[in-house]
This record gives structure tokens, C-alpha cells and sequence, in this order.
């Protein structure tokens, strides 16, 4: 494919289409805060001059509300129309901000919320689009690049108190010396994960005793609890996993959002008996000096506190690193404006000393963080300790290529891409028009 | 117009219409981040089950985007419709919740961006009914509720770690016994307003001028001027607009988030000899951090920090409060949902001690400051001291019942309801349909 220039591929058309998945009628990730999601996204497709070589990404949603985000895609359209892959590869962060910080745009964001979820999957379609063009796995162009490569993808707006790109390259540098050691590992091993497929509120007891054994005889250490419905029902359904999984397991709970500050520190001590690893998103994503009282007050009983599924950009992470409120740092590869923004969160992590547990799940976020948390080991933070990433096993057979797994270990992704190509068949059978399903 | 019930008030029908106004053709509204806004609203219009009682909402945006807002209010549009008046009023924390937190649409905020936005419109079109149905304009029927009636209306979710709703009840019991003799001050004298006319980036060096000079004569002691394109350019306007206004008068500067942390106080150290009141949005509206770094280090050249206006929630502003990250608090009566939640920042400013000076401008803000304001001092603040509202001289002539101005103080609104009606006329007119003007 290379005989076309980089500079001579042109994207020449953005399609964007409403994919939703119909979850809710089994319960599957049912939360406290989000009791029947259907697993939906916004998906991009970039047509090139060049036959048979497209860009495809995706923007994780829970149904309704996808076509809010294909409208703001289609808003931004325009900006990419036209553009070529040398083009925005030679200034990342102008073609970022030409996104983000569209004049009249910006004003309904700025980089947050619909627009920006709609920023990633224009973003990540155009990575996707690049690592193809490579012939690489996205995760493989990122390690083969240089470190002064790297530095200058990234869009240091408004977190340079926190990181400069000196600071960037001085991190990355650090770990070039010895990445192929890294490489060779993540190659052979592949990367640790978690599991929640156990965890969600709406499943029965029989049916989370069952998913503990199968994911204790796949090899998971750390399980997934959802939490905040009910304490005593908690306490109930903690006492029934810890005793399948064992006292050595990691255990950790999620609350999604459900909680005060105050509240969140007094359920978790009622919950500490169970040697609980994390507790996620005890209240608002937005309240970073919530979060930090609440990581203090839990600090003693040796639980830590991890969030950022909801987190909005890479301002809000740079302040829960700063404010020490966070123990584990959780992006979303969606909801953060693409993998540009995802790096500078993982250096950001970095420099901060917390480790990097990327959020999962949903549509194509297995697929998406498989490659990324590769990079993050290989060059970033070059540690496994206290680190593993969120796998649930949903909704990967919609996928060209989808993650494969090892037991309880991410492998390495091979095809050339950054696999969010959705199969035709379910491109087709899922596609949300009208208010009603299409098929 | 009381013979039905609240009760039997039903919402029948949600229209949403995308209205735009070419101003970036005079370079109206320009900054130093927004270059050419179209000053726009997504528009709603509730119909009732009682002939002729409408309620109109609008939340402002610059333009382009408007669409998309316009789709997140139609896929709220069932929960709103079918509800009756009384039902909403007698529980409006559960009826936000059921906009805010809708299971699926939730994810794409929470809370924040596109879809808060929609929620402001719909919420204040609620409002703007409720206030017509009881034949008061809002401030009034704010002024005239009770204070154990006005936290009842209030979400406090996320915020109780700043402010509880006793702490609240408190607050608005302690100025009860004296609203009267407030209410009959503002009745009298009017709000006093800050201008912004004058200092668009746009503007040439002569409009600046007879802009000043007007807005002298005019009563203002208050001027806003835009920075951040130029460091140079700035202190030449500055010297400009000094020796216009004089030494005495307060003089405002607003970057509209162009800066880093450091950034903004190097910049505002070079501007400090002009005797700078308030820096206005230094750096991102994110930044809660950010702003108590530059807040601290501007503090001992008597250069205030304020922000607001692209805050997102009530979260967001219990964290400037908490941080001492602002001396002065700019809500955006469309940003945050609805009046409620600007009635919450109102309480915690209160409780913080840190006046509140709002947002306005745009197309219909100054039209709902004018009832919020007036709220503020009669029922929360008490106090006019370091308190003054923005107010911005366009598009008035669009509405039913547009601000009045008398000399530099905003009078309170006569008519029932919110004021945000459009003329059937303009909303005709202006009407945006399929990316082109419906004209």
C-alpha cells in the first residue's frame, strides 16, 4: 500500500452510522447508575484515494443518545474531508485542535461530553487508518516510533504545570534502551487483566458463583464486584465472591458515581473486612478534591481509589494526579479525544507514579485498550506492578479482528490496524435508524 | 389562567427549533478563542393542555453545533412530555435526575457539555411556564416562595460535602426577614451591570473609543476588555481604554482560556499596572487546580480571578469554592441546568463568601440573569458589594419581553414568565433548517 505517499492519501469521505446492541435484555453491564444499557457507538469510517484502504473507529455509547454523537461527527466532518494522512501527522496537535477548538464548536464542549466522544472516534479512525497504512498493529507503530516522534503527537494545552514535553521525552527516553525487552515479553506473555464479566447487579447468585470459578480456572487474580445498590446486599454478594475466590484474589469494587464524599468513606469502611484493592468511581467524576478526601480517609484501611471512565479529558486527570485522588488511573479510550490524548495521560500517570488500569468493556474498548496498554508497558511505564486491564467478554464476535485472549492475559494484536473494524454482517444487522433497529 | 390546577397543566408537546444570527459578520462577540461566533440558541417551546399558556426555553450557543444540541433535547423529549406541571414541582429533584441521569443517555455527559445544555433550555422552558402560570416574572415567584419551598426544588447530590440542604435552609431563612426592603431597592433602583460592548478583539481603536465614551455616559463604572491575542497589542488597548475610563472605574480583562498556569501569571504581571479588577477565564474552565495556582500568585497584586461561564455543573464551581480557586463566581444560565442548579451555585457562593457576577451576553442571557440576579441579592446574598452582572447590548429586539436597561442597571422584569420568548418574527427568520437559513 505504501506506493501511495502519505502525503498523497487523502481522506475523501467520513460515513458515520448508529450501532446498537440490544444488552439490555440480559442484564449485561447493569450498574447503579446505568441499569439497562444497550452497548452502542458512534462508528466512523474513512474512505481514502486509495482503493480498499480505510480508517475505521468507534466511540463506546449505552443507546440512546449515539445519534447525539453522529450528529456532532457529521458537525465536524468538514474538518477532515480533504486532509491527508501526511498532512495531520505532521502537526497532530494543530489537526487536534482544529477538532477541539473549532470557534463555534468549541463553545458546546470545549473537550467534554458528546463532542469529544465524537473527537475520538474521528481521532481513532485516523490512527487506525495510519497503522494500516504501516502495515502495522497500532500498538507496534507506536513502539517503533522515536521518542521525539511521540512528543510531538501530543497536545500539551493546558497541562504543562503538570508535564512538559521535555519532561515527556526525558520519560520516554528513559525506557527506550531496553523496549525490545519489553516487546519480546508482551509477545510472548501478553499483558495481565482483570475481569468484571462476574460483577454486574443484575445477575443471580448461581450465576456469580459460576463466572468465579470460570474465571479463577482461566487464570484472573482480580475480580470485579459492582456495588451501591444495597450495603446489606453488598456485604451479602462480597461474602459470597470472596468465598469462591479465595482470601488471595485481588478484589475490587465499583460503585459507578453512586455516592457523596462523606457516604462514599463510610459504605467503603463497612466494606473493608473484605480486603477490597480499589474501590472505582465512588462519586462524580467531575469532584477531584472529593475524590482525594475520600482517598485519604480509606488510605489507613489500605484501600485505594481508581476512576476515570467518565473522566473528560486530559485536564481532569492531570488534577487527580496533582491532588493525589486517585491510587489507579483509569482512562477510557473513547471518552479521552483518541489515542494522542490517552498517551499523554499515560506519561502524565507516569511522572505522577500512579499505574494505568484502563477501563474496558463495553463496544470495541477491549479491542482499543489491548493495544494501548502494550504501548504503556513497552514504553511508558516499563511495570507490571499494580497493573491490569479491564476485560469482559461481550460482543468481540462483531469485530474483523478481534482481541484475543490467553488465558487471563491481553496478546498482542497482529493485524495491521487498530481493530475496531466492525464485520460488515453487523455493520448491517445492528444499524440503528430511525428510532428503530434496521433489520 | 389559574382555573386548571397545576395538576391538570399538562406538557403536551416539545418543539426544539435551531435559531441562528449572523453577528460574526460584524465581528460581534470575538475573542481571543471564538473567533466568529454566530450568536444561536436551540429554542423550546412547551405546549399545554390550556389554550395559549406556552413555556419557552433556549439555551445559547455560538453557531455551528446548535444541531447537535437540538438532537440531545429531542431525545429527552419523552421524559418531559405527558408531565404535568404539579407533578415536576412537587418533586424537581427527581424530575432533573430523570433528564440528568437518564440510564442510557447519561453516559454521554454526565451532566456536562451537549447534553446539559439541553437540559438548561428545557428546564428553563419549565420555568418560564410555571412563573406564566402563576402570572409572576420569575424573580418574583422565586422572591415569593418560601425557603423551605426553594431547597426542596434543589439537587444536591455531589455537593453536600460543601453544602448541606440545612446549610442551605439557613442561608435563605437569615435573609427572609428583610427581602421586602431588598425587593423594593431592586424594584427602584435596578441591578447594577457591567458593560462588555466595548471590548471585542475585533473592534478598531475608534469603536473602542466612542464605545468607552458611551458607556460612561451611559452610568457604567465597570469594563470588560479581551485579551490574550497579543501581549503587546493588549497594553496598547489598555492604555487605550485607561485613559478613556480613568483611573477610578474598574476595568476588567477576560482571555478566554488562552493561557497555561504559568502563562496567565506572567501575562497578568505585565498587566498589573493598569489596575486589573478581575482576570477573567486565564485557562481552561477545567482546571480547578489551575486557578487557585494563578489565584494565589495574583493575589498580592490585587488582581481578582474569575471564571464560569464554560463551567459545567454545580461540581465544578463547589470545587473553585473549595479551593479558593475564584473571587468572583460567572455562572452561565444555560450551562449549568436550569435555574435550579444556578440557584445551588448561588447558595454555595453565598456560604463561600465569594460574590457571584454572572454571565451574560450571547442571545437571551441577559434576558435570564436579569430574574437570577435579582433573586440572588434579595433571597441569598444580601449584598451588592463587589457584585455587578454582565450585560452585552445585542439581540434584545428578537424577544417578547427584552431586558431594560436603566443607565447601567438592569431593571426587574414586568412581564410573566422568563423572558426568553422569541418573536414569532424572528424565530421565522432566523430559523436554521438543514444547514442553511430557513429564510
Amino acid at each position: 500500500m505504501q506506493s501511495l505517499s502519505k502525503d498523497k492519501l487523502i481522506i475523501q469521505s467520513l460515513d458515520v452510522f448508529d450501532i446498537r446492541f440490544p444488552t439490555s435484555k440480559e442484564f449485561i453491564g447493569s450498574d447503579a447508575m446505568h441499569t439497562n444499557p444497550d452497548y452502542s457507538c458512534a462508528y466512523v469510517v474513512l474512505k481514502t484515494n486509495c482503493q480498499g484502504l480505510e480508517g475505521h473507529g468507534l466511540t463506546f455509547t449505552l443507546g440512546k443518545g449515539t445519534e447525539v454523537i453522529v450528529s456532532s461527527i457529521e458537525a465536524q466532518r468538514e474538518l477532515v474531508i480533504g486532509k491527508s494522512l501526511g498532512e495531520i501527522f505532521k502537526d497532530f496537535p494543530k489537526f487536534l485542535r482544529l477538532l477541539t477548538s473549532e470557534p463555534q464548536l468549541r463553545w458546546i464542549g470545549p473537550e467534554k461530553g458528546v463532542v469529544h466522544l465524537g473527537t475520538a472516534a474521528i481521532v481513532n479512525a485516523i490512527w487506525d487508518l495510519a497503522a494500516k497504512f504501516e502495515e502495522k498493529p497500532l500498538w507496534k507503530m507506536l513502539v517503533d516510533m522515536k521518542p521525539e516522534e511521540i512528543v510531538e503527537l501530543l497536545d500539551f494545552r493546558y497541562v504543562t504545570d503538570a508535564l512538559t514535553k521535555q519532561e515527556a521525552l526525558e520519560i520516554l527516553k528513559g525506557l527506550e534502551g531496553t523496549k525490545k525487552i519489553r516487546e519480546e515479553e508482551m509477545v510472548r506473555d501478553g499483558y495481565p487483566a482483570y475481569t468484571t464479566s462476574a460483577g454486574w447487579l443484575g445477575y443471580s447468585d448461581e450465576k456469580v458463583r459460576s463466572l468465579c470459578k470460570e474465571a479463577i480456572s482461566q487464570g484472573y487474580n482480580h475480580i470485579k464486584i459492582k456495588v451501591g445498590q444495597d450495603l446489606k446486599e453488598d456485604i451479602r454478594r462480597l461474602e459470597l465472591v470472596r468465598s469462591e475466590i479465595g482470601p488471595e484474589r485481588k478484589l475490587m469494587v465499583d460503585a459507578n458515581q453512586k455516592w457523596e464524599v462523606q457516604e462514599s468513606i463510610d459504605y467503603m469502611k463497612q466494606l473493608s473486612k473484605f480486603n477490597i484493592w480499589w474501590i472505582e468511581e465512588p462519586t462524580s467524576p467531575d469532584d477531584i478534591l472529593g475524590h482525594a478526601t475520600i482517598a485519604t480517609a480509606l488510605k489507613p484501611l489500605n484501600i485505594g481509589v481508581a476512576t476515570g471512565e467518565q473522566c473528560q479529558n486530559r485536564i481532569i486527570f492531570k488534577q487527580l494526579l496533582q491532588a493525589k485522588s486517585i491510587s489507579f488511573c483509569q482512562p477510557d479510550s473513547c471518552r479521552l479525544g483518541g489515542v494522542n490524548e490517552v498517551l499523554l495521560v499515560f506519561l502524565m500517570s507516569k511522572k505522577f507514579q500512579v499505574p494505568v488500569c484502563m477501563h474496558a468493556g463495553g463496544v470495541g474498548l477491549c479491542e482499543y485498550v489491548n493495544h494501548l496498554c502494550m504501548f504503556d508497558y513497552i514504553c511508558v511505564s516499563g511495570s507490571l506492578e499494580n497493573r491490569v486491564t479491564e476485560f469482559v467478554d461481550h460482543l468481540h464476535e462483531h469485530f474483523v479482528n478481534p482481541v484475543i485472549m490467553k488465558g487471563s492475559r491481553y496478546t498482542t494484536p497482529k493485524a495491521p490496524g487498530y481493530s475496531a473494524e466492525l464485520k460488515k454482517q453487523s455493520t448491517q444487522q445492528f444499524q440503528f435508524i430511525n428510532s428503530t433497529p434496521s433489520k
